[in-house]
């Protein structure tokens, strides 16, 4: 899910505290993670804990929505799951054996409210509820379709689109008005619903955002972004929903359908270099081995001659082990991390605002001084995090300054639910490996190549004619249309309310 | 407007502290005040203080929203105008040279926010606001309607039903539209509305709730509940906006219409009684004179040879006065109020539960003692507080307690816009006049004559025929269908959402 | 209790609420009110009741301490008692069967809470608290004695001196000390305190501040500032502890102490004009008939040919209504007070400051226009809403208004416990009757005579040798020595902390 | 500092999220951190990022004063500094160009606000500020003592007793004062103090709590208790202030003395463990090297055959590292935590309660499963997470789990400053290494020896004659008298106040 347009009374974008980032204004972030569990006599409490353990999908609002056999029940809050959703009075105010849930990465402020996922219809069939993760690419083109005809939208959301042609869907059932709506839409979507009756998950035909479905002591069945979220809860993982699957879950069990036309599927690769965690499994693979591989890989490609390998923690760390392994140089921690970072911690002035980075982390001197440092991160997107790790480092009295990305530069931007800068704004796209380096002030820098990428991920290079990832950031070549975009080149023009709450006592 | 269904998450209803009623939980309530402005620089200030004269017409929550030629804002709040809209920030968030707003009276509650008002749709012709104090007969059924041609509500507010049938109107002018719903539409409504072009004000054709048009310097038109809210900003009263008028006012200035059959119009005889403020002019009349005419009747229908007439504060002021003048007996201050009552009062324990209603008032024994005492109050309608109220006379050293009520007794419940209790929880509509002298406990408890308040208010008897007023609370003549009572007996199945939010820091 | 320093970091005085007065920031206001319990199984819950009678007396803060035999326990908070102490576990965390409590007026702010009382101390006889309704005039010189010592003082409070003297004392025994204390300061005081052993009620010996002695079922006796502290919850009035007596209740019943040399007593006589609650019992007669009666002596002494007599709301209104009786002269509510102001009302702009007084008040025009109107307030301090009411009236039609007021001209500042502004600020000190008349507005205006408002409050004129009350704000003759004023006219050298505090969740 | 009696209105001790600690219940806490700076026009915001660097050291409370030539200004707060010393106005509520502050472990609650530090005193010479980190070991014997003459405290702090102790030393200069009271203390104190003239470090004899001088900018000066709270403002650091030393520094700059006894310094050995950040210099050397020699020594006294070297993390990242290097197994994040942890996340319900350790951590079951693995934490106080973890590791697959502990068992508490469980409840003190093996079932258990532990930190076996650190929790050697432990073995008896407060709007 998107935001169109978001509003001019939220606060300056707060700067996400991703514990797997380095600075949280200079990677791309997933937007959204998902959840959903059938049958369980506590599917609140493992709704909260399997979006805590997705928490690094989303970390600006939650919302779960359960089912009671009777009627719906619902809590949305902006902030982080462990904050907001952590109390008995909240799970109790959530009952029903069915439940799910929804993460958001986005701008936030106070009318954000409405936007928080799970969305809920009120349609003649009763309650219906959804969440999504990814980004529908011609969701402006069937809104104003959809406003011409009577809907009403309440969020400025991509993903209302789909609530709204289920409602309007000519078909009978509940189930086909669904997948008569999934037809219409076109990008990336990662869904889990509940209706009265049933639970379903649904996977876009090119799979681009992951989903998976487990199953917790014999009756239960859960969908997740990743299987991180099935760990916390002890459930079993199954198997990935395939790409352009919609599996339903009702009291018979589970159903599987393939709505669409054949596709072959293109993943996000993106998902294993940095979105998904370590400890999950992304197409059955172990993200943290393959990225160790992904750093084995670019120490193959781009070795130095050097005393230590240093991670830009947290999210460089499993490719700097992968790095040091491979190239035989010590493994350490030479940049430390301060977790207590606030959300929106402003530096107290403008004297000291070259402090900045150092909120965050701290040179170990005693590692870094008079070695040749070879640091590894995961990205770069704009560079700025990069010029004031790598200024850091040297002053703490490093000989030289080695950087090595466990990607391909990033030069073009994400439709598919992922926030990224224009393209403008990428650094990769407007300079050449040498201007960054300079740019950056490292001594040297490198990339891994886009079939390094591949070979780490698939131990295969990629196939440029049928490229078996979306790898769009790194290749600007998207797999899917693009309607809005072509049609809506103009600033999009939703008219729609600034809006503002507040409670007095 | 009313809610169809109340959360169950909500806490149990606040006692609403009315500045007019003597205790929060034993008296009528009118649900809703509306405002609306156009072509003013200082619009939003403007309707905040209008809302803020309104306050007694709801204090539960308010809204507003403006449109600045470009934009629509909005800012909705539970709690008190004063108390939510009194920062600068707040109105710099309502910019915009015309404004609409409300007052509401209702359940609140997390929940609540949604149902906050004024209402907004993003129509393909734009932006349109609507708030409406009344309430709909038919919006169960038009509901039902909506929904299953695909319409999804946000809230559980009769008013809503407005806006769909609007948007999903055949006709193509905006105008046109809105009077089509209009016409669908049944029971009583004062409406504003504000869309990109104009400012609309709308009441039903018998005019049962109040609508008043004003002007503020020459080229600004004010739409309100009373007069009360002009007159806080200055602003000149014109005319009410008659029974079955639809004025719309534009860059071209004031057009009225009357796109209804043509009725004999009914307004609601309570405003008279209690909820309309005692400065506010109500027909075109002073509701104080009125009052203490209603005190005077009283007086001639039900005299008492007495020492003192005493008000039941704040709302049987005006008739105490009129009454203690015609008797000529002297009035005075018997109880005096205690105007610090926080909004949630809890009484601390069992054991000094039966303090609860000197936490409002305390009996003003120098005054009492010893004397035959008058107490002069507006209604009743489940009778608690007069057994308290009259008690604590007693207590105090009253000789004797009579209490004379400025109303018939209100024998039916209200479908237009006021909260009632149902049928059987009001007090007159169990005991006769005998019976509720005992139950209450007073020498002698009278009420004024339905003919004696029509000659207070009108200057005639009630025409049996052809009632000049709505008051079917004291006469069970409803003088619209009652379409969803007669089809929807059952209890109403709304499947909705019960919802709750929070944010962390 | 006043602050001697208030911290700059507060906000602006908040307007308070007073419901008796017609406008928070032109009128004096009482600083403080007290209360006690001792042996009852409610303790904490009727000090809650009996401070929210007591509320008028000090809008600000509220703080009670209990003792359960083994510890004490407190609980202090800004704002209303209604909002604060109204939760169970509120009074649960209050447990105990003796307790005492204070409201305050006075700057607020952050750092406010360590000022508001009780004051508590961990001496090594076990704990104290103490709650102060008056001002020590010498306590800036004491304050200067203590530290020099080694005592440290916690708040900007003149109260704390006297825990403080406690503490330092030579004396063996809790009571001795506390009673050399009392003999060490200057000025006003009734104080309630509380040890492990017994509550103690003391009144200074002219007796400036008020204080009574109540007793509820048998054994449980009461201190309150007032006496509808002790309706409120029942209670019957004893008698008023007597000026310079020193109550001390205990296992063993009650004692009666006079450790100071016997004066005349003083009390103050404003108290009688605007302070106590009009059913309260002020030196044993009621507040209400006394204000009546000052109606009466003002209309004899200054009658006017008019149509009607308006009271400004709400204290005026006793006296109004005595005006109306004696001049024979009809009685109405000719301006409508709206009770919902927020606490912090901020006027949106510049350009509608004008209507200001329209939040509160609203003039009721159909009883006004084309009238001579008499209008009756209790005092006049700076003229700032007097000249807006004026205004008011006659915008509303008013033929004639004559202003009269239920006070002398209030000329000189109170050091007693009394909010007043400096002598320069208050317009009798300033101008001459004819100066007001024009300054404010109205057509004439009078005040009643010194020896008017002494008969009407005690049956007899002033006697010029020794005035029966304190009566300084209007003859500048105060009963005490004025050491702190005397000593200090340089501004007071408190070099104290500017303190603020939040919490994150 | 500590509490002596906690309230028991306080919610149960939070989890404090501990960056470099596994489990914020089963870690020895460090219980404060101090900084100060002299002289520099920023010195609020350098404090706040001071603080920050520093907020391991106490997670519940902060605290600041500064000193504007004029007057002293406070902010305190609960929670985390960056998410209470963030915005603009609360710097700006901070003037001056000297400040000191505090962070704060313990167990927090309303009435805990009058417990955070830097305590403050107005005494007869001028304002007086202190921060205090450690904890005095004869604070109840002199408390008792002061009370008895007439010192009313405020807090329950032990650190209060000092400034008392300077408020009533007979000398007469302020720096007499403090250094009279600092001789009348016993235990362990690292203190900032700031008074109208000077700032001022001291560190007691023995040195056991840490604190280091640094400078910025020339004329600047800054104590605080560790190099990474110098280095996050790019100040240079100068040297630690030796054991019993006391710093002073004024407009003539530095002077330093040494008031007390000369003793042979004992400084905290666990600083070096666990309480100090990776990246800051104890006693001049690298705690990132030392914990990875502590690391490599564990290895040789230690070896186990295995297949990865995993660290619990991140406590014992560094420790793992070292133990990898020197033992030829590759180093491998077998555990991955979840950094977004709520500071009170409750798990929702018992039946799910076995989950509460994967809250924060998932094992990484690639890299696990089928492996022999080698877990190094830093420490095992009362067990609990142990036994979690090792479950955890192994439900993922592992063939076998040997822990590896980076310090030698704790036997005893600490009476320094350090939040340590009764003895009793401490493993190691109750359980030989076979059962604590059994009990928390891993394969193998062992911890690095005491000498081991001196070989790491200081090249040397401890001198058992003339132990070169405080050990005191490893040997049960404690280097100064505990006089209130051996006068106090009862219950303490401060009858302090039971205290909450609240805030309406």
């Amino acid at each position: 899910m998107t935001d169109r347009n978001s509003s001019p009374l939220a606060p300056q974008a707060p700067l996400a505290t991703s514990p797997f980032s380095s600075e949280g204004d200079d990677k791309f972030h997933d937007e959204c993670g998902v959840f959903g569990i059938y049958k369980h006599p506590e599917s609140a409490a493992h709704t909260v804990l399997g979006l805590h353990a997705l928490q690094h999908r989303g970390q600006e609002a939650a919302g779960i929505v359960t089912f009671d056999k009777n009627q719906f029940h619902s809590h949305k809050s902006q902030g982080h799951v462990a904050d907001n959703f952590n109390s008995q009075p909240i799970i109790e105010s959530l009952p029903g054996d069915s439940a799910i849930g929804h993460v958001r990465y986005s701008t936030a402020g106070g009318g954000g409210m409405r936007n928080i996922q799970p969305l809920f219809a009120d349609l003649a069939s009763g309650g219906f509820a959804v969440a999504h993760n990814g980004n529908l690419t011609n969701a402006v083109t069937l809104r104003q379709l959809l406003v011409s005809k009577g809907s009403i939208f309440q969020s400025t959301s991509d993903s209302e689109v789909l609530i709204h042609l289920v409602a309007t869907s000519t078909y009978q059932a509940l189930q086909d008005r669904f997948i008569d709506a999934l037809r219409r839409i076109e990008g990336a979507f990662a869904i889990v619903a509940l209706s009265k009756k049933r639970l379903i998950g649904a996977r876009d035909p090119l799979g681009v955002r992951p989903l998976v479905l487990g199953k917790l002591s014999d009756s239960s069945y859960i969908f997740a972004s990743e299987t991180c979220a099935l760990d916390i809860i002890g459930a079993e993982y199954i198997r990935d929903v395939e790409p352009g699957e919609v599996i339903t879950i009702d009291e018979n069990g589970l159903h599987s359908l393939k709505p669409f036309p054949v596709q072959k599927p293109r993943p996000c690769i993106f998902e294993h270099v940095y979105f998904s965690r370590p400890d999950s499994l992304t197409d059955g693979t172990s993200v943290y081995k393959v990225r160790k591989h992904i750093g084995r890989e670019l120490a193959k490609e781009s070795k130095v001659k050097a005393d230590l390998v240093v991670p830009v923690p947290d999210s460089g760390t499993p490719a700097a082990i992968g790095y040091a392994q491979e190239a035989g140089i010590p493994f350490e921690l030479g940049i430390i991390r301060n977790h207590y970072v606030g959300r929106t911690f402003i530096e107290p002035s403008d004297q000291i605002r070259h402090l900045g980075v150092k909120l965050k982390h701290n040179a170990n001197r005693g590692e870094i001084e008079g070695k040749i440092v070879v640091l590894v991160d995961d990205s770069i997107v704009r560079g700025t995090t990069s010029i004031k790790i790598v200024d850091m480092v040297r002053q703490a009295g490093a000989k030289e300054v080695h950087l090595r990305i466990a990607s391909p530069p990033t030069t073009d931007p994400c439709y598919y639910g992922v926030d990224t800068p224009e393209k403008d704004k990428l650094l990769a796209s407007r300079m050449s490996i040498e201007e960054m380096t300079k740019y950056i002030g490292a001594d040297s820098l490198d990339f891994i190549s886009i079939d390094g990428l591949y070979r780490a991920v698939c131990d295969a290079d990629r196939n440029p004619d049928e490229p078996q990832y979306c790898d769009a950031c790194f290749t600007g070549e998207y797999p899917t249309h693009l309607t809005d975009k072509n049609q809506h080149d103009a600033p999009e023009q939703i008219s729609f309310l600034n809006e503002s709450n507040s409670k007095s006592k």
